[in-house]
């Protein structure tokens, strides 16, 4: 039997194999967004065994497992280490067409030398020896980044946050450089108001600003972000369910419905709506002001399954794929800030692929000399970070934005491995591209083509972030 | 010119083609979902000629003449068998592309042993002769299943329906088995008082309980739940327009609204919502008593047509696909379920394919130990039944579940000859798996591949549904 | 390096090429529908320069050019026609896979000449000197329409219009036949009062009717109807935001609401939704009684970017996709029709290619013996008009109704040279169906396919139309 991972892996025909060899693998990866600890970075962690670098806190794993009937007792309970990786190596055979095949075999592959057998229960044992053995020789965090050639990496971070592990990667000379993002979304969770007072305490004393209006919360998110700023941040971050925008939420409203909130009160749904929206809209000039680039992750549904919530809490795999209509409010938005000079670099992940095409179609409308691609379509996100998410992300940036302009792939992980997936992204990339230039859809010109691909891989993400320093 | 209905159909290299001849076509057909007449199978039906079998209750036929301008009368109206095949062959060569084209084929070729023409108004003639002959020298409901290999056929049935047509099947050795399903789709009629008010005295008839309440209601139709197990029954199915769920609806005020109902009143929207989502958790509560699959068939508009409605009724080609956003209330309705502990097996068929990814990704939030595989997303239904509709499906299938573990094809048909349609789906099945193991996205192992394409095609239903008994 | 445009441009099998050579190539076009001038068909119009034909409002290279930051000032500002067009030749390279890409070049090679060289800043200069020779070598509109071979060509326009134009075409012996097509847009603009007022000025005008009331809006409309069916107008046009029908709203409301309006009064959402859904009945009924197509537009959203909206006006390049859930308002509405016996031909249009399938299922509910393939899923629009948007159209319309029935390609254009998009959907068709022989899922039978082919690329849309005259 043929290698699985083999050297032309995904790539088609012999563009896409030049394409990917002389364009795309040999630039450094920019790993704009995560979620991976910045502790661990600091610290260089290590793992004894494939369990704990693979399997904890991996919920798209999980969520495999559970699809395989495996009881969470392997997933999330009590059983070993060694018995959790053998529940899952159960369920690989059940994943073929999932991108967890392809992840999986990549990273034994990539990062663990393991390219010659595919994971099944026939080659669990031998797998876990070996990948074992690989771990506990002196593979870490830092010998991952390096064989990912991972030139940048961020991580998502609470605006509380002091950020001293980032500081100390710094310190301890870590060669791929480490930079927060400003994530303030206990900052907008208006739907619990005990917990909300108790995180403005936290902000009030992280900020030095006392919260007692909406215009103190401001400030003091300010505060931070301008301390983020002076730690090399270049980016915001925002979990967003739907891209509300209320014009008539005047700032004395906003004032009213937040000392309710801050007095103990429950907000009713339209009241909790118009405070994001104004919130949303504040952070946003922040960001604009400081020259950051915007993200904004819309449309999840969360801990749909009350039961394994209450058992297990956020993160664990039980969220899914919102389907709300937010094209007008989302434009409302944008123009909005676009009306007061205050729309920056901006990049839209929509959880749901049927509205890959409205937001393309959206974001050019808000398009300006400020920056080359100033609008993106993030690539294909969550439940669409896979061949068909990818490809469908592309064909409309393709069809309704320019292409070479993408700023391309980002790990969105939990895991140390996952850089991997920025190989998958550009093999796909280089096989569309080299497809087109074999077929005549594109120049057969190496050079023309490269370049984009190039672009797409690195050079874009370095320059519209300004990872390189402000431009 | 080369034959239409090939061996080779759909399988475009050698890893499909390996995959349909030893491990798809060789298993027996599982058609879990279908509207076929128990009496056909008890009597075993035959027909006269082509048109009966083919023409005569089949709304996809009806519309796609309609769509090439046949007039009614040789549609649905007094036109002569005959007249009506020729009208339905000066179609087939306008239905290039259309789903149609490929059954139609496919089934002259299996069951009418017509593969060497394909029909136009060239060749109908011909194949008028040939098929009536064939049609008229034996051939059967029987024979059709025999020569199908069908193993298992459901049917589709009225909780007031006493199933005798079905014990007749088993008296009368028919080697397939035939398993009604309980659909109690006029049970949650509600929105036309006086039509309700008849079906709960019939249903009160059969089940022994007199309906004056709710509470009596979800008696009665347990009644008639522990009859249809009592048959041998394994599946329920219901038709919902939109799943809603309102948590604030108590039995109480299910009990208030049912009486006003009861009483001759007509409800508003509200409450007719309210009162179906009541009645669909209590139903499957006894779904997950009996250890039923649950069938969801969400989404279509019916009857949209009101001139042709008024002429021809329901079933009758003037449906189509709905498209409003459920992921919420869906998610709700499985999450009360499921907090009770009373979410059982469960299979979403949508009507929209925008909505496939928004399932895959949310039944994936309720998979549990209970059975692997437990919340399956349907094949392609109904305007999604053909090759680029099943396509999609087995994309979102693929990249949010894990496809070996899909229950697979049924018929939805109203026709014996449809069973072709599972080989159909099966050579694409295959054809896209085997793609991938050329291409080098899935590891070139047949065996691997092809217990998957087995599990896929028969033995997945097969343990689902407990066709072979309780597990 | 080998053409880019070359014979066999998107052409990847030899059916494919069999069927555009022998089928598609030879087929006049019927462009039937455009925002050509008709000044400019009359005048037989000439350019100075490629600037002035190619970039002047062309809203869709002045997006991409914006999408790749340059200054508004080299897009719509004071800069020179020749530092516009070397603007936008630094554009190109960033348009790879973007429809752009493939327009320009195909017109570049099918008017201009130029086939050898791709535009990049590199040939900028080059190729700005040999497109300007040709252009002020004597090549004009005409020049043009005879080049790609228009045998008809639509415009759109108010009914206000008289249509002098459209006269002169046909006095000056214009080879191509000039149809209007009535788009009274602005008959429906009741959100602004004062505007409205202004418009009903002019409509009572042109029609003689004095307009104090509903019926006479419609009566003035109707003489307008009359005057473009006079002069040989086959089609009307409707912009709709969302296809909204209200049962409830009588001839006596429509009439208040009206009255309400004239005397100055600003209406509600709802009233404002009644009323157009009220007049698009009206209108539907005159395009019935004359036996014209009607045309519906559906659902973009106009204008998102207030602040360009200020500078620019409408039609600058920022719109964008809306995502209503239209399928029931738009079944009840032709249903409303149907019921009336007043349904006649209708393309519908939809921006948001998520509403394909919905749209394909629905229309198929309205069909009859009335036209062959009465009601048209219209050819991918504005935004999915490109490869991968006229792939879906044809899928839907492939599964759904029936292919070789559909009336194909319009231009949509504001530019001369945009009759290349019929060889670039040919192409695309011509594919579609020959890779559809090679792979055995058509008949490989030239003739059956290539009728096909041949139907859609021309004799569909003249017979629908009745440009041959009324059948």
């Amino acid at each position: 039997m043929r290698k699985f991972i083999e050297d032309d892996f995904m790539l088609s025909c012999d563009a896409a194999r030049g394409l990917y060899r002389d364009y795309a693998a040999p630039q450094p990866i920019v790993d704009f967004h995560s979620h991976l600890s910045p502790e661990e970075f600091a610290l260089d962690r290590r793992w004894e065994n494939i369990t704990q670098v693979w399997l904890y806190g991996d919920h798209y794993k999980w969520r495999a497992m559970r699809g395989n009937g495996v009881p969470e007792e392997f997933i999330t309970g009590g059983a070993s280490d060694k018995e959790k990786f053998l529940k899952f190596a159960e369920t690989m055979p059940r994943l073929l067409r999932n991108p967890l095949y392809h992840w999986c075999h990549l990273e034994l592959a990539r990062f663990l030398g393991i390219d010659d057998a595919v994971l099944s229960p026939k080659t669990a044992e031998e797998i876990w020896e070996r990948a074992n053995e690989k771990l506990q020789g002196g593979f870490s965090a830092h010998a991952c980044l390096e064989a990912a050639n991972v030139e940048v990496a961020c991580t998502t971070d609470d605006p509380i946050d002091d950020l001293h592990w980032h500081k100390k990667t710094a310190e301890n000379k870590m060669k791929t450089r480490l930079f927060p993002a400003f994530r303030p979304d206990k900052a907008f969770a208006f739907g619990d108001a005990v917990k909300f007072a108790e995180y403005m305490d936290l902000l009030s004393k992280a900020s030095g600003v006392k919260i007692d209006s909406f215009a103190s919360l401001v400030d003091a998110l300010q505060k931070r972000h301008d301390f983020f700023d002076s730690m090399g941040c270049r980016s915001s971050d925002y979990g967003v369910d739907f891209p509300h925008y209320d014009a008539s939420f005047s700032d004395a409203k906003a004032e009213a419905v937040f000392k309710d909130l801050l007095g103990g009160k429950s907000l009713d749904g339209v009241q909790e709506c118009a405070l994001k929206s104004a919130l949303l809209i504040e952070c946003a000039k922040m960001d604009f002001e400081s020259g950051w680039v915007r993200q904004m992750h819309i449309g999840p549904m969360r801990n749909v399954n009350t039961a394994m919530f209450k058992k297990l809490g956020t993160d664990s795999g039980f969220d899914c794929m919102g389907e709300a209509n937010y094209a007008r409010s989302l434009a409302c938005h944008f123009d909005a800030l676009n009306s007061m000079g205050k729309l920056g670099r901006t990049i839209v992940f929509n959880i749901n692929p049927k509205d890959n095409d409205m937001i393309a179609a959206l974001i050019g409308s808000f398009q300006d000399d400020s920056c080359r691609g100033k609008m993106q379509l993030g690539s294909g996100w969550w439940f669409a970070d896979q061949i068909d998410g990818m490809k469908k992300q592309m064909e409309a940036f393709s069809a309704m934005s320019l292409l070479p302009n993408f700023v391309g792939m980002l790990t969105d992980s939990r895991s140390f491995l996952s850089f991997a997936r920025h190989e998958y992204f550009r093999r796909l990339l280089c096989d569309i591209m080299g497809r087109d230039m074999e077929s005549g859809l594109l120049p057969y010109d190496m050079e023309l083509v490269g370049n984009a691909v190039a672009d797409i891989c690195y050079f874009n993400a370095k320059n519209y972030f300004r990872f390189g320093g402000m431009q």
